[in-house]
């Protein structure tokens, strides 16, 4: 039997649009078991009702095996924890990706290295900014270079916590992208160049007051924000409440707010003033997950 | 007397326009004297042809005296050491501005603080990228934000020498903004913001390895590779010397290769190349300047 742990992951975080993400402490675990015959799909010990080919966690599981010419009779495949909301921007496709990829690696006793799972990863998810830090932990920069991906870690200061602030509404990856514009001006260009540079530098040497104005974007935030109810009287409450910087998670419609980890009343507070409104949101404080997805255990038949 | 010396500084390093700039252990040096009447601008002991209302270092010296109604007669204004070439893209006018107010601040006994410095100089200069660098020494982010500077230094690892590669030939500013595009795609800011960033992780953080793909840039540098003649032979030749990375200097027409330190041979061999070309190149090796712009000597009339 595999477990894999796999962490939520919010990218963009404003400026660094398709480019940054950071692994937050919300896992998805996944129990795989070679069985004599057949795959049996299960979410929480129930049958899953997601059609097996459209089931990520499965497809990128299976051609792994398959790529690396793995024998194999069948496999009950069970989403024992499923904490990562889907299509709401916490990277759960990204997950439920590598979640498979790793488990068969497991299965393969680690055929694969880290970088190979990364490439193989983004190869079906198209794009490296959730992949990354889900596979390896941290804040980090990625991007793809030749078909290969490149990444780099940022380091976080270890007294911010990351507020998750989850609608009860779901917004698709394509909805959120079709609604940019094809080209950007050069001053929106610089905009967001410096400012996602500012906003490495920041957290690298804990210039904490240089949060908010480096997570600025004139490339995303402001096409979406229509599709995201009450954003503007979230964030403006938000940073009422001693929030250091709010951006939208991914391409929504989660919002992200980073506090100081000592800012014990953030959450009860926001929690009073999201009740007020129309939709119905939750609030998580989380941490950065600085280890990425992991095999958590490993028991081999005959072993 | 009062006696200042200022650094050259390079903008842009590739993907970081407009925001990135680095301070370089070249200098120039000012000598200002209060005299009994008139006003005497030397360069290098020689009565200078600049006319005075041309004359950054004059104007921004005497504006920044009558804003804070400093009484004077008149001044000898000399320009003892002159090491930053003109319209080379090192910063020579970002370098007059910075010492023209430093001398007056130092006259005036420190009326200004660094950042009433930088924001002083920065509604001369226009933009903040040379003037930020040339103040405060370092690698330096920098943006505006409703009218004030902000800024973030970089680490820049001990272990790098900045070689800047001059030609004879001159590129101003104007001329080589025009050949740049008014928009550009979404993708092509993506790729600006993720190398930008990777840039200051890999500074901060001594991934050397990443400097290479860090300056790759899609908003000026081939734009501006048809002003400057030889430029991909140089880069070539230079990573065949070892260089970890190559872009060019501000607007040009300089060209910048960050090399490591003890690459003792790099300057010898490009030079060996350079004597090939048609025009005239040179190269210094030079150091990352920490200090920024200083009064090296102040010395008081009866005190």
């Amino acid at each position: 039997m595999i477990k894999v742990r796999v962490p939520a992951t919010t990218a963009n975080i404003g400026s660094g649009f398709d480019s940054f993400g950071m692994a937050l402490s919300m896992y998805n675990e996944i129990c795989i078991e070679e069985i004599e015959d057949g795959i049996k799909l299960l979410q929480e010990g129930q049958p899953s009702e997601i059609p097996l080919a459209e089931n990520l966690l499965y497809t990128s599981f299976i051609n792994t095996l398959d790529k690396y010419n793995y024998i194999y009779k069948g496999f009950r495949i069970d989403v024992t924890q499923c904490n990562i909301p889907i299509s709401r921007g916490l990277g759960s496709s990204a997950a439920c990706i590598v979640a498979g990829i790793m488990a068969a690696n497991a299965l393969m006793r680690n055929a694969l290295n880290v970088n190979e799972i990364i490439n193989a990863a983004v190869e079906i998810e198209g794009h490296p900014d959730n992949i990354v830090p889900a596979v390896v932990g941290g804040m980090v920069i990625s991007l793809v270079e030749c078909g290969k991906v490149i990444y780099s870690k940022i380091k976080v200061p270890e007294d911010l916590s990351i507020a998750v602030i989850i609608p009860n509404f779901k917004l698709s990856t394509e909805a959120s992208r079709a609604v940019l514009p094809k080209s950007y001006s050069r001053e929106e260009c610089v905009f967001n160049i410096s400012r996602a540079s500012m906003l490495v530098n920041a957290m690298n040497n804990c210039e904490l007051d240089k949060l908010r104005i480096s997570v600025q974007d004139k490339i995303h935030q402001d096409y979406r924000k229509d599709l995201i109810r009450n954003i503007d009287d979230i964030f403006r409450e938000a940073q009422e409440q001693g929030s250091l910087a709010e951006f939208i998670s991914g391409s929504g419609s989660t919002l992200v707010s980073i506090i100081d980890k000592k800012n014990y009343d953030f959450s009860s507070n926001m929690k009073k003033f999201l009740n007020k409104l129309e939709d119905k949101w939750e609030i998580n404080v989380l941490q950065p997950d600085l280890e990425g997805a992991r095999i958590k255990e490993e028991i081999r038949q005959g072993v």
